[in-house]
């Protein structure tokens, strides 16, 4: 028998929150920031429903990374295509305080009134919140990234994870 | 045997929100709402705790009305005096969401991320929500009252209550 | 100015947990349990929809007393007609924690794998539970009452408050 | 640009509950519980903390599983080291709930009430369970396993995955 090791890896966890009818600009942030999350050796945690929560996700599984579905509903298969791990809390809208408490940082891309609770409740929960795309959010006392890369590499310092080298 | 009831009477429920740690103003302004509350006939809904909390039930309690306090915690005793009916969800913060579920309609006391949180969450439920002061909730597309009977008053009409006479 | 009153009335709330397909002596015995609550001021706590829930609420309206529900949906209209406090949560069959967790003590009348997880979760939450009809809970270490009266009896004084007055 | 799957792989999820104090017996069950799944390229889901779901979690992450852990707290580092996904609910125990709704199938190794609520509440939510150690639930109409690998072979048939290849 090997020797066990003392402890599993614990991969940082990013929740991209964003609403499910984005616009296009919106769509590619969200995609861009699951790619960065995926590359950065994170996994991507989010409401895995459509829109902003869709586009991360297959931002993150096409670079190999672990995507988390926060669901709504008691159903799994509710997910989008995307979400390797859908996780039915069966608790409505109550659940968007599970996205980002699940998360050691929160990146918000656009939204409206169901991504502004989730941005309320990460600080509320005292999780790091960057904005990618203000939506309701602009106005609040919150970094705002430039880019999708700057935002989930925020997070990830945040979080205490260097950035990645090149 | 007398003839039963067809149903029973259903009062409306209002839920006042805000910080523990308001300013006087503010104070004033969350019992005066509590008071508003009762004097209409409805129940008074809140957190359950300090600040603006207790200001509310405290002035609902002082007009007999019915005042119930949906408490982070699993202890029921660490509502504030003026709690008739303390309900411990146990549930930490993620009970902002039940604090709005709860209430016909929603009074917004100044606060912080807390209070910003459960005025996202009414709207996500569709619970009308007016603001007495808006704390961070300014800049968001939401009715701002004049003062507490005003807030009260738009609530209840927003439950399509009458205004109580004069 | 007259003197404020240090705090309010603070009634005990005792939940009935219960299916929503109970058989005629189940039936009987959940309105009797809500008859005996009210009766002794104490305020009633169940899951809000139909079957036992339902006979707990009549019983305990038809004495006047308070009626709470916990529904697992966002809609208070969907209460049975004697529910005067419909909580939506929204949260589903989650919410079986919050019936429980809501009252000082449980009467469980019968019921199938829903009663079963409130009676278990009441004592996760450490609430004194008695079994009025036991259903899927017997063989439990859980004391049985003989009936509603009895039941309603050992529930309240379970949580401090001595036996009514004849 | 590479052909995008339509989808990603969702490995089935089984939950393996039991309380946080068991025998030697249960530990063992446990852990064998936890290597099996991981053998059969299932994500092991449980409470996160000691005992049983300690064990569960070390087998399967000896076997290079993935370990999700649904904590009550708010903090992920409460988590037991062998847990590569801490998920905090800050529900207390009503994140039971949460486990066995976050998985496919449950296999529950002894335990008290609390394990009993999950029991319950996964067949509320028709999730299938197997009994390894039956605990409180003994005398309830659940499949009894016989040992670890079996009751992973039943819970993951229940899910519709075909038994593993010798």
């Amino acid at each position: 028998m090997t020797t066990r090791p003392a402890r599993v890896l614990r991969p940082p966890r990013i929740a991209v929150c964003g609403g499910s009818s984005p616009d296009a600009e919106e769509m590619r942030e969200a995609e861009a920031a699951g790619r960065a999350i995926a590359r950065a050796g994170a996994i991507l945690v989010c409401g895995g429903l459509g829109g902003v929560m869709a586009a991360a996700c297959r931002g993150a599984s096409d670079e190999g990374g672990t995507t988390i579905g926060v669901l709504p509903g008691r159903d799994p298969a509710a997910a989008n295509p995307w979400v390797g791990v859908p996780l039915a809390t069966g608790m409505g809208d109550a659940r968007n305080a599970l996205v980002v408490s699940f998360a050691d940082a929160v990146v918000a891309v656009g939204g409206a009134w169901g991504t502004l609770s989730e941005v309320a409740l990460a600080r509320v929960l005292e999780r790091p919140v960057v904005l990618l795309r203000p939506g309701l959010a602009r106005g609040l006392p919150l970094p705002v990234a430039a880019d999708a890369a700057a935002a989930v590499e925020e997070a990830l310092a945040a979080c205490g994870v260097p950035a990645a080298a090149g």
